[in-house]
């Protein structure tokens, strides 16, 4: 069994069905019927006036995003580990135009407001240094931790004291959600977030994420940027059917929860081996490679993280009696 | 019936069956099974070895292939009515890094090689004046008019002596083949196309175009430029689904035929009207503005396209008898 | 003797002994006395409150103040000879980001009000094709033309109903205000200028343009993409020394009055072989092969500006004597 | 007396003969005399041939390096402290079109061979990484450090294996030379160096460097992002006879030695204070606040560098009866 990466799973049958039911003509681009759902439902979900739009991948919401809150001789602070920084080809500097990724320190890829504080506070004041614009977060983290609402508030309040946007990128955001007993307002806007990529593709999604800004004035430079990005698909409806499919009678919170379920029990099989509190669907893991080994031999799949580490991520669609067999391997071990 | 656009046509049952069938578990990216089929597929349509990669739209594909053959401080040669100059949204700026757009008349908008040789001419070879990278050509054009293998060659003549490469933008490249008596080998590498956009959105697809790469050396950074525009869908093999679909038993052929066909029946009954010749799925009439409200009134949408003048754009999915009640209209007007 | 261009005079004493007189310590980029200085200069000729910069080159100028007044994603509307669509290598590309120029035509270089308003009329608000941000209107222009306040202020009335920022490449400013009976503020701010490029190289500087900005809020980020563009030099006191000098005692106009009133020589001479009215220090005259080839043998120096017509610019340190030799010969043809 | 930096001192007097000895007109651009001699003096100061360019600002040469050595999706190398990062408001992004720079940690601002090699070794191999594609050093480091040639051959042996072009920026080339006991060429291309950034303009020139390609082939596409950066300035000679004046009879060198000089009289009077061995013109101290005070009491200023630090840079007209009050002070605290 695979715990290579959610991004891997297979698609939720509702999205499935979803896709047949948007099978027939409608208007081009974003001007048909379901993509015309879109700030409605998220408005709902978030409770508050929120434009909604629809982009294929993740890299692509971030940079979007970032781009609305960064011109390009500005910088954008976020953790050394961040997927922006790590995994994205350098996307954030291909969209806003070269801008500067600012890399902070901090346990499980979390970082406090007094980090950004002093990382801002360090800079100096003039044309030689670039000035940071935004902010980007992740929730839940690369580490799979989840940043409460009141972490967000923390670093919201230096943001606004300096000046910086916020942005979250959300690709686990049903798994930071589905860990937190807070609404999805909560831990966003009403924490001080302004623009959230909240993430569909790895929680049971085939390809459709949606950007949601808090602030719609930020969304409207954004239409364009789609467009010019490549992004703004002819036949939009289906990834319109996609996202709606997923919030509908809240899909997307009981396929988190189900992946976070799975990575509970492993974590629990693994307690004294985990390197970080897991919290959404992602269990990072002390293994020696004679372990390792070992578990790939009886079948389980899943990435080395450094040395003498493991990662393991678990998606939507495994269950516990999927989970069972590798939760009893590594016990054994 | 909707004449508005084939990118608004719903998806083919073939290509819908191949996305159920692509759904289980696989690797991400372009690491699957069925992306890892690409590269033969299209190699054996084009009998030399290519290089393919799917990306989600004709705007993308575009771009990705003008930044391989074009440097920021370059230009790139087209129709002043060419897709990538009206309606991309300057997005060959944005994947190049500012490269410049040289535009050629030419009816049909379709240019000429000596047309390009003149404009090449009148450049000064110095550093104030942007110097030409690629040219970069439609088939079938905007305005349904098709490019000849020989007329492709006359404009690749021109590019080998001045240095240019050359680009081959078949967002219906299908309605092309399907009018050509020619392989798809020959209006393109055997008449000197670098690049190929082959669009299969507009034919009955999705969301998945082939970018093909006949010079495979051409193909190495789009991989990673391609991941940069955030447009490495980490589910790629529903993209290479849908391709692999319209290529299987040549449906994108099929389908091509059946649009075109529904154009001639346009054509044939508006031929006093007509603009240009019909050679695609495209018809371009005069029409005043009374004949169009007449015809909106009989239930028949599409664009009017300048003063007195109409586009009408058939689909994969309309039959004759679909058609028919159009032509009689205008045959009565 | 050359009559190239302006751009290749030798520098005015009082330039040069500006520069000595400079040549002490002091802080670093401008930070120093003299740049210190430039505000309340220009605010003084312009009688109004500006913020002004001097960068080294017109390009560099030019750029940078479209890059305040476009996003990558829109466009430049320009006259099709404007410089800067001609002769600065792309440069708005690079400054912007990718934003396009949207090239209007008209006689000797100018563009109208209704030029622009009947181009963004044209234009479909959608995000497909991108949406014009400013206007850049050259005075003098390339053809030696000017714009007086009253055709300054009917583009900028288009610019205002459209929500265009209004740039003037004042490369040859100076000429054109020895033309006009106007004041600089007139045919600028007071007509709704937004920024200018006031150029001196051309004038008797050696490496020095200033950039006004009537709208002190659009000098912000210009002085970060400045320093951004490797154009914040450190000794810049020695490039606000040569402005400085020639806004004393308005070294600058007296500059160019001479250089119009040699080209005016020449328009005499040459009264029936005119292409364009002669109302700055360029001249463009009918020659035949033979004739040029003439004045050539005679020691007379020039472009060829297309098939049997010729460019001649005039610099401020040719006085009559050293111009009647070439009138003459004119004559003589 | 003034140690802020060396980019504050006055022009050397020859450079300023030279300007006026070319105050007359000549071909504009790189047109002229002078400038067509740079690439034989620089040849001829290099043992071999190069390409040579002049660009106004010690960033513009920077950038202009980097954007030859990289695409806009890949890396450059340097250290956590060097000028590309810390100190020119982002211009390797604008240049390169959005490369990453990789920071390395090092004293003294110093990187090694094996440090470079580590950081690419724990690059995935992948198209989500940002590669690397050029190393950048900076010699006399921002610290005052100097790379010997067996120094910057290690480095390049790394570049070599890793197929990374080797970029020197030399704003202190000059007091690094005058430090190391070799030629110019043994401590660049005869150690692997592709581009140098020759830096005149903190050594008693006013605002002209000199870019040094030792590979010719990659100063071609830098002629255009020269123009199209707006740095060919229109009367190029003057910034070619500032470079030609300061070669004349290896005035560089002499300059430097001066101000290397001054620095090691400070060195010896703050032996046990330095933070970093004094190689060039920088040195930097430890000193308390009140000593600080007490030195800029007695007329003495310069930058405090972080907490209980501060740096003095001596400059070319600094004579050894500037420096001793300075030096007596500080033996004095």
């Amino acid at each position: 069994m695979r715990f290579f990466s959610d991004n891997a799973a297979s698609v939720h049958p509702r999205v499935m069905e979803a896709l047949t039911e948007a099978n027939h003509q409608d208007t081009a681009y974003d001007g048909d019927v379901l993509s015309g759902q879109l700030n409605a439902a998220f408005s709902n979900l978030f409770e508050t006036q929120v434009e909604a739009m629809w982009v294929a991948t993740g890299t692509a919401a971030n940079s979007l995003a970032l781009a609305a809150l960064c011109e390009p001789h500005q910088g954008i602070i976020c953790h050394r580990e961040a997927h922006i920084e790590e995994d994205e080809a350098g996307a954030p500097g291909f969209y806003t135009g070269g801008a500067k990724l600012m890399l902070l320190e901090g346990s499980g890829a979390k970082i406090s407001g007094d980090a950004v504080d002093a990382h801002c506070a360090a800079i100096r004041d003039d044309v030689h240094q670039v000035q940071p614009s935004a902010v980007s977060i992740t929730n839940a983290t690369e580490y799979g931790r989840v940043y409460t609402p009141a972490e967000v508030a923390a670093i919201s309040e230096v943001c606004k004291k300096r000046n910086l946007g916020l942005h979250m990128d959300g690709a686990r955001f049903a798994n930071a959600l589905a860990t937190l007993d807070c609404s999805p307002a909560d831990v966003t806007w009403k924490s001080g977030v302004d623009i959230l990529s909240f993430g569909f593709v790895k929680n049971g999604g085939m390809g459709a994420e949606a950007l949601v800004f808090f602030d719609p004035d930020l969304a409207k430079a954004t239409h364009y940027r789609r467009k010019r990005a490549g992004h703004l698909q002819s036949k939009g409806r289906y990834l319109a059917a996609q996202i709606l499919a997923m919030l509908d009678n809240d899909l997307w919170l009981a396929n988190a929860r189900a992946a976070n379920a799975g990575a509970r029990l492993i974590a629990d099989a693994a307690a004294d081996r985990l390197i970080h509190p897991v919290e959404a669907n992602e269990v990072f893991i002390r293994l020696s490679a004679a372990e390792a080994q070992s578990l790939r031999d009886q079948g389980f799949d899943f990435y080395d993280w450094g040395e003498g580490q493991a990662r393991l991520v678990t998606s939507w669609n495994q269950s516990a009696e999927d989970i069972a067999p590798l939760a009893e391997a590594i016990t054994a071990l």
